[in-house]
């Protein structure tokens, strides 16, 4: 039977998966999709790529995926039989029907990431596992300085986890935002660009946070992006806070500008 | 040593929890309290006593409880030492010395549920432990004009469960909401009032959710009010939707007034 290639957009909830990536004895996204998949496809294996691989404990709201089926379906009962046959902590909020060269990964595309830290004293007891707690003093509009000095194109070397393969590590952030919400005592920091390096969201915040606590000054953000250097960022901040929001393709943007 | 009585303000995720009230062989906050309480009164057994018996699975922003220790002391000290000794899922919001004679529960008081619905398709996996989910559709307006015929003071029979020993069910609900949060496809039930019945809270909204469905008319409010029949109304309400949120004491209001 023919195969047709399908894309879907899933939101999970991070805490009890070891990350989207398939690796052995660990419960991760993919293999997950990939058991349910295989069983709507009658027992052939199916290989399930994603956009992004989120790390352990991190979430996502508008996660990429792509996946070949024998035969065409009807996208919509495709998408409820996925969703409903998913375990509880992950969610299937659409799927297409794509062309077959379509990637989730390689396409160009734009990612938006969300990062949510609970400063109330005490943390809230509800947010324990969807915002990183942080109940020290913040200068806001410090923050809101220092974020603009990521925006750009810049070699974010300082920026990721030391030793990491990939090579060319600049890369562009279309837009950074600092929203604060204070009924709830949360702060939303919010992140655009082409692409992300390994823990680069997560030693961002951790940076400013850093900064906004009075530890470290506004200036130290060019300073680390000019030296590339990741001992002169802050902490990696806690993956529970971290949510991939949003993927948007460039192909789809040129598309609804026609 | 002189004895001091405290009111502590606490919130919790229900989740784990099977409700606040002690109860042999199961986890309650009730008793997660007195153990952490107890040890800072150096082994003296402490009780302590809520303001609601939220029942499991139930949140609370905004629990009250009182408790008796040796010894006057610091009170934001000791709310640091009850809030890091708690488990995660407990937090203490404050603490502050009250008069002898102070009685979390039955002081006159005046409490605010909130109920949260996630009305989203699909449901959102982040907020399954946090919100009811309802994937179907819903009138708003039929919901808020059914909400006005619970306000004021009725005999909540028809909304309890069958066999609650209370004798008197006539209770007075001062004020109800309905907000509606688009954006994370969330409805919001709020209710405050001197005082609820047993899984009164969740019997309505299981109630307004039927009539915004359309399988139950307006005028089945005023019905259930006067039939006193539970037959008559709707579903009870999952847990996870209900958070305790707010307790004024009376007593708080005329002080306040002056």
């Amino acid at each position: 039977m023919e195969k047709f290639r399908y894309k879907a957009v899933i939101a999970y909830d991070g805490k009890n998966f070891a990350g989207f990536q398939r690796q052995p004895e660990a419960r991760t996204v993919q293999e997950e999709l990939e058991k349910t998949l295989t069983r709507l496809a009658s027992g052939q294996p199916v290989l399930v790529h994603g956009a992004g691989r989120t790390d352990s404990g991190v979430h996502a709201l508008g996660q990429v995926v792509h996946f070949d089926l024998p035969g065409r379906r009807d996208v919509e009962k495709l998408r409820f039989a996925l969703d409903t046959q998913s375990a509880e902590d992950i969610a299937v909020r659409s799927v297409e029907l794509v062309s077959d060269d379509f990637h989730a990964r390689y396409w160009p595309h734009h990612k938006t990431y969300e990062f949510l830290v609970d400063y109330g004293r005490p943390k809230n007891p509800l947010l324990r596992n969807q915002a990183t707690p942080f109940p020290y003093p913040l200068d806001i509009e410090k923050m809101r300085e220092a974020l603009q000095f990521l925006k750009g194109t810049h070699d974010f070397t300082g920026f990721t986890a030391s030793g990491t393969a990939v090579e060319n590590k600049v890369r562009t952030i279309t837009d950074v935002q600092l929203d604060v919400d204070e009924m709830h005592h949360l702060l939303r920091f919010s992140f655009s660009g082409n692409g992300f390096l390994y823990k680069q969201i997560r030693n961002m915040v951790g940076t400013l946070l850093k900064i906004g606590n009075d530890r470290m000054p506004v200036e130290q953000i060019p300073l680390i992006l000019e030296q590339k250097d990741r001992q002169l960022a802050g902490p990696t901040a806690a993956p529970q806070g971290l949510y991939l929001k949003e993927i948007i393709y460039d192909q789809d943007l040129n598309h609804s500008r026609q």
